[in-house]
């Protein structure tokens, strides 16, 4: 049986998450049950993954100190310092397709974004903190989090429970679409 | 005002965009509007960014004529042939933060995802199609599509009216998960 579209205010809708997932880096203290983690885990290995390799990895951080000196290895990352929860990507080179950083890349970075929609959906604040390609943030979290040699860190996510509020928006720009070439 | 925690039901429920969206080949044949086109730009460019730059391009195909040259030069794009609308997602180098290809990755993976999502709650079927980095698929898209040097194509998005229904799943895998460290 075909599908069929759906009208267009409908779909709006049903994309609110989409559109009100903001970066939040103010957090209140809180804990983050378990069974959210896992929700916003399982939404983000529903990702496609070039070849279905999903060389994805998700170091799950909730000592303070160990936040604390992850907050000190990343120079935007000082909220992970308030966070409840950290939780760091990883990509496997040995299992990526191709055994490509560009795959790796781009298989993590779907899994992010799934992950910071589900975090918005289930009311925490989340924010990606940028780790690849900077040599000096990739070697201190390879060093903090006793990663194998072909474990790649991708990003930083803090999580918590939102200490500000952001409205949905676009940042649709039209000078960015453009029709049969460029 | 804070933000308070969801329960883990209901913000599952919420996440059935998510989880639905899945990788769809075959389609019927029926027009895309516009305003969903337009809907679907919205929610990629509601990604975050690497330091709000921003670097994705999104070029929409609508002939069949450069449609069927696309899925040719696409050795898994075949259905490019059937789709009713094509989306080759680019990056400008020039603009990407720091001119990383890193972070151009990272940028425009997080808007084709929440672009995929989108064609999803509009009632599309959608597939990823890679292209970045093989050199014969790049080349062959910057020729058909005219891009500027520092334009680098990352994948083609085949969009049509589902002639296929897959159901709602995550590929969670409880290896890929680790506390505290590795």
């Amino acid at each position: 049986m075909n599908g069929s579209l759906i009208p267009v205010a409908e779909a709006r809708e049903k994309l609110i998450l989409v559109f009100g997932r903001r970066s939040i880096r103010a957090y209140a203290p809180g804990e983050i049950p378990e069974a959210t983690l896992q929700l916003l885990l399982e939404a983000a290995m529903a990702a496609p993954s070039a070849a279905g390799k999903d060389p994805w990895h998700f170091v799950i951080v909730r000592q303070p100190d160990r936040l604390r000196q992850l907050a000190a290895a990343l120079p935007h990352g000082q909220m992970l310092a308030q966070a409840s929860v950290g939780i760091i990507v990883c990509g496997d080179l040995s299992v990526a397709h191709d055994r490509q950083i560009s795959y790796l890349l781009q298989d993590c970075s779907a899994a992010i974004e799934n992950l910071l929609i589900a975090a918005h959906a289930a009311g925490l604040g989340a924010c990606w903190l940028g780790i690849h390609p900077r040599p000096d943030r990739m070697t201190a979290v390879h060093k903090l989090l006793a990663l194998p040699a072909d474990v790649v860190p991708v990003c930083g996510i803090s999580l918590g429970i939102p200490a500000e509020q952001r409205e949905p928006r676009t940042r649709y720009n039209p000078a960015c679409v453009h029709r049969e070439t460029w």
